[in-house]
């Protein structure tokens, strides 16, 4: 772990807020900008980092240095509990110890090389796997973590608590990602349905669409905009002010996005994702400028 | 627990597809028909039911016949680690042992009395909290898990992998729930914009449905939809086929029903959740009466 510059933790209070997205998003845009970068997924019980990096059913190899992560391209590597199961449906069932066993190997057996960036996507919650990494990895020093989470009240007492465990054990929060910020799509891209008296579903999408393009052209070009979840209480930003910890930034909820996860590809490298990768570079940016200049202040 | 008559757990492989919404939902209606029903929250770090029943800052109570649910209805009692933690942003820090504790505890020590329904709402996974549950439940017979899921891949690995374990641990899969199928939500509902040539967003909602109001009022009254997350896989039905689970049906990504969830209140009560609650209810009477069969059956 000596020859890795940065090591960020990437976590969530709740599951299923895009934290697994946002990791492997982080890894395509830093490896982009020409960083040595290694992507680790220590969620055991349901890794998604191999099918977000498009590298499902691959299997790792052994060499005299160590287990050697896969490589999505030359200066992007992937290490994933979801590389060594025999058969992708099934459960590993794991008290605890086991789970801090396999994190341990991870990090003690796993050759990355000399990294500019090591990203770890941990499971949602401040459990086992939370504290082994945190220990495993606090000798050589962590640059901090990022939370990810949506705008709902829901999540954000979860937010909370993952905050308090930052406090707790001595990591720097490096910032709070509110995602699934709004779904935004452009107009032309939904569907639309009408119920009909016996509760059945009548698709109307092409009526509406030559409806629209007959006698009100000008709205078909505009992006529609939903807030799915819940932010009258102010969502990430508000609490971000109340707890003291960097807030930095929304990211739309994009089905472009969601699509681009399932497919293992960088939102960044298409125009696809137009809505959402703009949000997530500004974001990524900005932590990579804010990173780089305080380890210049370490050196200076 | 031998006065509980039906215990079904709720579990998800991915956190954050609804499982404690769709818990508290169907809590919620089983008291709503009558039956005696008690909900148990065993996500120990980041447990959302107090929030979703309404019950946020509630104390439990010590009798002398052992620690007292906390009652949203006289029929609906609710228990949750949520209610034990002396400040709501404190995070839990605890490793498997402890957690598997305070789950024996909430079994043993808490006094449902007479139950129809017991709901355990578990964390996402599959580690310590379940291996625990069912060890402590299986003893005096748990009816089966419901398995919540979104519609895209990335959630679906890990349903095959919530399946697998039910089936390692002899537990009846009682069906999948694919929630968030979906956004529908009145073209009313949504909000407009324009992006302009700075990179800005300029809300345009007033001219839109004024505009439409004019040109084409019949649009505004239709639903429209968007898929968000993929399902171009086939979703959860084409895997319940291929596990050979049943399928208990799709529940659309309803903003009305989030919203009901953060406030507390149950979907069924009035007509806000229009998108989302008659789906609800066809998978929560579907449910009830499939249970109530069996148990016929169990004592003819």
């Amino acid at each position: 772990m000596a020859t890795v510059k940065h090591k960020i933790l990437v976590l969530s209070g709740k599951g299923g807020v895009g934290k697994s997205t946002f990791s492997a998003q982080l890894s395509f845009a830093l490896a982009a900008m020409d960083f040595q970068v290694g992507l680790l997924d220590i969620d055991i019980c349901g890794p998604s980092i191999p099918k977000m990096l498009g590298l499902e059913g691959q299997d790792i190899h052994q060499s005299n240095l160590g287990w050697s992560p896969i490589y999505v391209e030359s200066n992007l590597g992937v290490m994933s509990i979801g590389f060594m199961l025999p058969h992708p449906d099934e459960a590993v069932i794991w008290r605890g110890p086991r789970k801090n066993g396999i994190i341990k190997q991870f990090l003690k057996d796993v050759y990355w090389g000399e990294l500019d960036f090591l990203v770890v996507d941990a499971p949602p919650g401040t459990s086992d796997e939370h504290i082994s990494i945190v220990q495993f990895l606090q000798a050589t020093g962590i640059d901090g973590a990022i939370i990810v989470t949506t705008p709902q009240q829901v999540s954000l007492i979860d937010v909370r608590k993952e905050v308090s465990f930052c406090k707790k054990v001595g990591i720097n929060v490096l910032g709070v990602i509110e995602n699934m910020s709004g779904l935004s799509q452009p107009l032309s891209a939904f569907q639309f349905k009408r119920m009909t008296m016996n509760g059945e579903e009548e698709d109307l999408t092409e009526w509406v669409m030559s409806c629209l393009k007959e006698k009100a052209p000008e709205v078909l070009n505009l992006v529609a905009c939903s807030e799915v979840f819940d932010s009258s209480g102010g969502g990430a930003a508000k609490m971000c002010s109340e707890m003291g910890v960097p807030f930095l930034g929304k990211v739309p909820l994009d089905p472009q996005l969601c699509k681009a996860a399932e497919e293992g590809r960088s939102c960044f490298s298409d125009n696809k994702c137009g809505v959402s990768a703009p949000s997530l570079k500004r974001i990524i940016e900005k932590l990579v400028s804010t990173q780089m200049a305080e380890r210049m202040d370490d050196v200076a």
